[in-house]
């Protein structure tokens, strides 16, 4: 039996592509460490679990709480991030790091990779019976993680992408033509979904069509979809996630870019307008009419901003800050490990639950877009936007004349 | 002479690329024609003046405030755009169409082009001896427009931009490469400008290399110029406006995008993201040392939610409404036509004040960045940051750890 509060350092570490919130999550962190019992220093690592194999650690036990906030309400990652994905062995590592500065708490922010990183270090200090809390805090714009009804950095990502179809549909209004926006997200379309965010479906408000990675995409379906929209209203707005694929499983961009050129270099979709402009493209040869005027088909890829825009959902802040402090708080209470996960308490008024669940049950697993939240193979359902809501903070109200 | 007030209808329209404030200049055109003397019918014109010449009209006269308000904080353009470019056959049309609804008060507002319209439908109306007050309110997010400070629809944009580069370039340092952001702005600088808007140089933050169309680009002095930063500091955030051309004035954009295979069709800039993919690609090459790892290099184009993006600068849109009421107060106080320039009356505090000037001084001429804004080949200076400030709004502040 340990005793509920071990005396030894902590550590904590972001991880992935930052978002909005996760120096919320960090700071909770650091305020849920800071009980009436000191426990011993709190050091940053520096660039993800990087940072402790390289002996890069910054401490952060006296930062003062306005410094805090002000990090907390900056985006992206203030101790720097890593895509690393660690092994056994860099594992290993981390624990001998963790050995050598008396670590005895463990955090990490991130993904499903990370939860995972947090299990086999958890395992490993089982195994070599050195007493090491380790905690996942969920972080993810593309809420992809199980047993969470939204992971933090979704909704601030939602919000900003449902804002930006939003203003994306009434300038496609005005100056009607076929627009394709890229979203992010290469394996679950929640994403791609809140792109419905602010659509009014009996103002025919874009978007129109919204294809995520869950449902195999068609080219040709793609083309005879967007014909028949445009042929009814003179416009069509298009969501489409960058990790659509085909009913085998292959990535369309990845195809559509194999037919080109060399000078691509490389089928790279992150960070690239690749797969926006292919599709362009492909609408603007298939739509022409013979002899005809092409369409005026335009495409943007949402890129960065969706995960660094500076304007984040106040309830996306909150509950980051608040899965920092209980996994502060769990990892005081005993010798215990796991992950904080958002829950649904209840939906009307919403009010969010904070569980802690075993590493295992998130560790590298992938959730998807709810049945219930698509309808048919190019659109989202009423109740995927009704479950959205809540998460994304105040919402303009649209004017129309 | 003429009497002050003339009875008879009035019409507005909005032109070219919608923003995040034009509908604030319209409701503010609405609310100044409301004065205690009625002149008539207040027209909205679908479309820019296409609607005037298709008769595609709504009557504005009766909306009531509440709606007004709400449109005015809705971006983009709430009765249609267009990008028709109207000749002086085109221009007679309108006039046609204004004498038919007996419209003697006219209101266009857009750039550079469609303040030329108003002047050439100002023309043709005295050549006719029809009085028509035909008045230009500025918009554009290009801030092209001779003898004004700054253009309604700049600052929001400038706002996106800057908020934009500042997430952007704190992802950039989290995860270091190289990132390259394409802004909009065909011809001149301020909207790339904008993106050190949030720019702490004692930080080493981005963007560390900024292109506007002003200054001649070249490509061996670009990958020069991001090697010395990579090397120096891991990392480097570029602003390119889409609108860069070379030393002979050909358009970088097209002369990369020239070399591509044909499947991209055209070498169309706006709306793609091949500018941007293309400069990061050359990167890859130059930058890879021999049996090396490529550098970590990320395109993103920012698209239409630098004019769309629903986080209006509070400036702006009490500035471009006012634009909009002046427009309408100078046309009830007799026979005249204009623009409404917006100049700065002080710096500090700032203090803008509402010009009147003449069509022709507007119209289809461009204003480039100042030679003060600029700083050596790829940057902008601290006055320029100085003078885009005050325009803004409320910005956030930047933690760090």
């Amino acid at each position: 039996m340990t005793s509920p509060l071990i005396k030894g350092n902590a550590v904590i570490a972001q991880s992935g592509g930052p978002t909005a919130v996760i120096n919320q999550s960090i700071v909770g962190v650091v305020e849920g460490l800071r009980g009436p019992d000191e426990i011993g220093k709190i050091f940053g690592s520096r660039h993800g679990v990087r940072g402790l194999i390289e002996d890069n650690l910054v401490d952060l036990s006296a930062i003062d709480q306005t410094t805090l906030d002000r990090v907390a309400n900056t985006p992206s990652a203030a101790l720097g991030s890593t895509r690393d994905k660690p092994d056994a062995d860099y594992c290993a590592r981390i624990l001998e790091a963790c050995q050598k500065h008396d670590i005895r708490y463990f955090f990490y922010t991130g993904g499903n990779d990370s939860s995972d990183t947090c299990r086999i270090v958890n395992e490993l200090s089982n195994e070599a019976s050195y007493e090491l809390r380790c905690f996942h805090v969920p972080k993810t714009i593309d809420n992809d993680l199980v047993e969470n009804d939204h992971t933090p950095g979704f909704p601030s990502a939602a919000r900003y992408t449902g804002l930006m179809f939003m203003g994306d549909q009434l300038d496609n209004r005005a100056i009607p033509g076929i627009k394709i926006n890229v979203v992010m997200g290469r394996h679950a379309g929640f994403l791609t979904a809140a792109s419905a965010l602010m659509r009014d479906r009996s103002n025919e408000d874009g978007p129109h069509l919204i294809y995520i990675p869950e449902t195999a995409f068609d080219l040709d379906a793609f083309v005879t979809d967007v014909e028949r929209i445009y042929t009814s209203l003179g416009r069509c707005q298009i969501a489409i996630s960058e990790g659509v694929q085909d009913a085998s499983g292959e990535s369309i961009g990845a195809r559509l870019i194999k037919g080109e050129a060399d000078a691509h270099g490389n089928a790279q979709l992150s960070g690239s307008g690749a797969l926006g402009d292919q599709l362009a493209t492909l609408l603007k040869e298939k739509l022409t009419p013979k002899g005809g005027k092409a369409p005026r088909v335009r495409a943007d890829t949402l890129g960065y901003p969706q995960r660094c825009y500076p304007d984040a959902s106040p309830v996306d802040q909150a509950e980051a800050r608040i899965s920092g402090r209980r996994a502060a708080e769990a990892a005081r209470s005993g010798d215990i490990d796991g992950s904080i996960a958002i829950q649904r308490a209840s939906d009307n008024p919403y009010q969010p639950k904070f569980v802690r669940v075993p590493l295992e049950a998130v560790a590298a697993k992938t959730r998807y877009l709810p049945e219930e939240h698509k309808q048919g193979d190019n659109d989202v359902s009423d109740a995927f936007v009704e479950w959205l809501k809540p998460l994304v903070g105040p919402l303009p109200e649209i004017g129309r004349l």
